[in-house]
């Protein structure tokens, strides 16, 4: 196409004819590539460094063909890759995608726009907000998110982002939109569950707060924030002259799935005068379905909110939906205007230019893929596959409380099991390292009660029956044989611990 | 395909057959809309809510046909885009992309993984090492920055984000890497010039440095940082007990395209012991051509730098790579490790996870677009069209430069050219909305030296000589039209500042 060393008339660019026979090659691909994704292993096998010494140690000089681009995704980037779209991804949360999905990304990136102010693209901007609109009503959330009232709703690349963003918002408010002349002075502290999500530990040192910025608030026996020991923790806070001005809650922990009670924390933020964040970005999309709606019971308190579509609703990451009541206090945080920026759209405040919603400047048309999504299953379409995973993982659940070699480690509220074997935390940690390394599952595990704990999360988009019934098949055998093999070798080993 | 109240089989996913039927139709779409870009307005002419309006305000109880969605595409949507690819977008700096961006997108999108940790996608991590060292070469950057040394490579999704790592693993390693007992006291101060982006003030109030974190240096007559202005502050600042440490220099403002000396800025940071961070963004590109490689004299006195694929290399936003001399500092600073991402990988330290080279933790197959685009076209391929971009940029200049109606605002030193009409503020802003609102091409301002500046700048993609033959010619005339109408209705109208 464009090796040549004498510029063809349109330079080294690819042409149109090229970019739709490729454009089909690599459509094609893709739905090859899910048509055989089960028979890869799910956790990438490689070595650290092996792809990287695969590749040439330089540029090229001159341009290739996009067959021999193509070749190399089959022979050099496939092996290094852990199919998060694979039936038998449990690992983690899911990132679950879909055809529209794909379709929409593809759009986005085709059409090439900026949305970084209104004007810079209105349909970026405007069919965003509808979209986010469109999802406080399928979620059920208060309707002063909306945009038609003082609140509003954003696109964040991640709930990391979002979290950082409901954090400098809150700081805002509580100090003064520009920040205090003394810069946030270390007396500020916001409020998490011990188990909720790593980036607010990562979003308080990011702003600043120091050390003691961010306190952890002790748990209930379902891992569920403790409303009484957060009253009297800001309290205590309080008497040491601190300025407590953040709660995060969490619906659906990272660790269990626990789900912070709203109400009652909503009830201890309103009086104590705190910015109440509600990081729901894995169990946010179960509320579309009329018997999980529940779990946002208390919202009405909130200050801000989060789930992921790009975790549980079929929509590529990066996708986290981000709402605040007031949307003045976030825009106070993070507007800087400088003269380049400056036009008659945003001046007229008729507009919302999103820039001014997030961390970044620029930003992509990532509400196309989900308008796609949306429309393409509808709400109906969406509610089937939501519960039909989670009665996927009810069924991995009872089967786990039936077994006499495993046992439940909480009851779980929705589409994550958390189990281990009853031979104790060496055994468990081995049987995770040989199931992965098997490469026909991939699961992860988290700390419950001090215990090493195996997660069974059920949320790939084609994860069905057979799927969950064959790791369930497979985790029962591995056990077994690593029974067998302790047996031999003399078990118990105690305290080897390869992994922690 | 699924729109029936009875899921089929697989529930209401888009089955292999319609995915790759309509993603050629996609790809067809986006061909077919680059054949007739320039046919559209390039700056959307749409009403602030039209879109919104346009849009059903309850969400779709039951999925819908593709072809619905995407014959929604033109008619609800491309009104309301403003076609940052269309050859006649000399607005702000471009956000180019080429066909083999478009197609790694897509391939990212398929794939789907999510690259957290090296282990979530050993090949995601890899192969952004790889193309990040590549990049090192191909600019001519230190090698201290290359990943088999203690620094590394990474890509972001601006240089907003960029900086506002660069700053927080400078503040890291000026106080400490949790940050300090008493959070960031106000003591500490960042520098840059008067020209610097808004980013790094966006990062100083992230960053909650307070309202005095940021000092902006004075520029010369090229709107360059001085050096000596930079010294004396940092002095003056250690006089009164506060902590300077962090610098930002620029290779290509954004106003006018300066570039800092970074020699002597470079001097002056190794002398006070401040971080320097370099903001390439726009300019870095340019460095490819060995004409060019001057812009990065100096910069072995760097301690990070960042520039934008997504602006000027042909790859789809957003792609920022952000580069580091000394990865740990960064690490340190943004590192959190929570049980459920331990892996036995990460734990070997043998591999980086890019988790914590960034705010997200969630992070996409970006590299593979870039990837796609530098063996696509070649060092040879990108040199090409970057200094034809230059020529066609220095073309303009001269007729600027030759005509008695405009001025030069200043030499242009790559591709972006400042220039203003003789008669005054008010006609300039007059002409960019008249010139704006005719939709033949679209432009931005700035304020140099207090007087309203025209900029036009050269770097989409599919930009010829045509199109700026064709924008200076419409300047002109719609220029004397605007002359012969202020005749007519008295000239001058002074103080008439409907824009700002």
């Amino acid at each position: 196409m464009s090796a040549g060393r004498i510029p063809p008339q349109d330079g080294f660019h690819m042409s149109p004819e090229a970019f739709r026979y490729y454009g089909r090659a690599v459509v094609d691909w893709i739905a090859d590539y899910y048509a055989r994704v089960e028979s890869y292993p799910v956790l990438s096998q490689v070595a650290p460094g092996e792809v990287y010494r695969s590749l040439p140690p330089e540029p090229p000089e001159h341009g290739e063909g996009f067959e021999a681009i193509l070749a190399d995704i089959d022979r050099l980037i496939l092996p290094g890759i852990t199919h998060w779209q694979s039936p038998n991804f449990f690992a983690f949360f899911p990132a679950n995608t879909s055809g529209p999905s794909i379709l929409g990304e593809l759009l986005a990136g085709g059409l090439g726009v900026q949305g970084m102010l209104w004007a810079t693209s209105p349909a970026c901007t405007e069919l965003e907000t509808r979209v986010l609109d469109w999802l406080i009503e399928m979620l059920g959330l208060p309707l002063r998110f909306r945009s038609d009232g003082p609140g509003g709703g954003v696109i964040q690349d991640s709930a990391s982002s979002a979290t950082l963003c409901a954090l400098l918002a809150a700081r805002g408010r509580a100090t003064d939109p520009r920040c205090s002349d003394q810069g946030s002075d270390g007396r500020l502290v916001c409020y998490a569950s011990t188990e909720a999500h790593s980036s607010i530990e990562k979003a308080v040192r990011i702003a600043g707060l120091g050390r003691h910025g961010l306190c952890r608030i002790a748990v209930d026996e379902r891992f569920a924030m403790r409303p009484d020991a957060l009253a009297e923790r800001i309290a205590q806070d309080r008497a040491q002259g601190l300025l407590p001005f953040f709660v995060c809650a969490t619906i659906g922990t990272t660790s269990s799935n626990a789900i912070d009670p709203l109400p009652a924390i909503g009830e201890v933020c309103r009086e104590a005068g705190l910015w109440l964040h509600v990081d729901a970005a894995m169990s946010g999309t179960a509320a579309i379905c009329p018997e999980y709606r529940y779990l946002h019971a208390g919202m009405a308190l909130a200050h801000s909110y989060c789930f992921n579509p790009h975790k549980w609703m079929f929509t590529n990451f990066d996708c986290d939906c981000f709402y605040v009541a007031d949307r003045s206090a976030l825009i106070e945080s993070l507007s800087v205007l400088p003269d380049y920026l400056r036009n008659r759209a945003s001046e007229s405040g008729a507009v919302f230019d999103y820039r001014d919603w997030q961390v970044p400047l620029g930003r992509r048309f990532r509400a196309l893929k989900l308008w796609f999504v949306i429309r393409h299953y509808g709400i109906e379409g969406l509610r089937h596959h939501i519960r039909r995973h989670v009665e996927l993982a009810q069924e991995f659940a009872r089967w786990v409380a039936d077994s006499t070699r495993f046992e439940l480690c909480i009851t779980p509220p929705l589409n994550l099991v958390c189990f281990r074997h009853r031979a104790g935390d060496a055994f468990n940690r081995e049987l995770l390292d040989r199931l992965n390394g098997g490469g026909r599952l991939y699961l992860t595990h988290t700390i419950l009660r001090n215990r090493y704990t195996l997660r069974l999360c059920v949320g790939q988009t084609y994860t069905e029956s057979r799927h969950v019934q064959a790791a369930w098949q497979t985790i029962q055998e591995t056990a077994a044989q690593l029974e067998r093999q302790r047996m031999i070798l003399g078990a118990p080993r105690g305290n080897r611990t390869p992994n922690c």
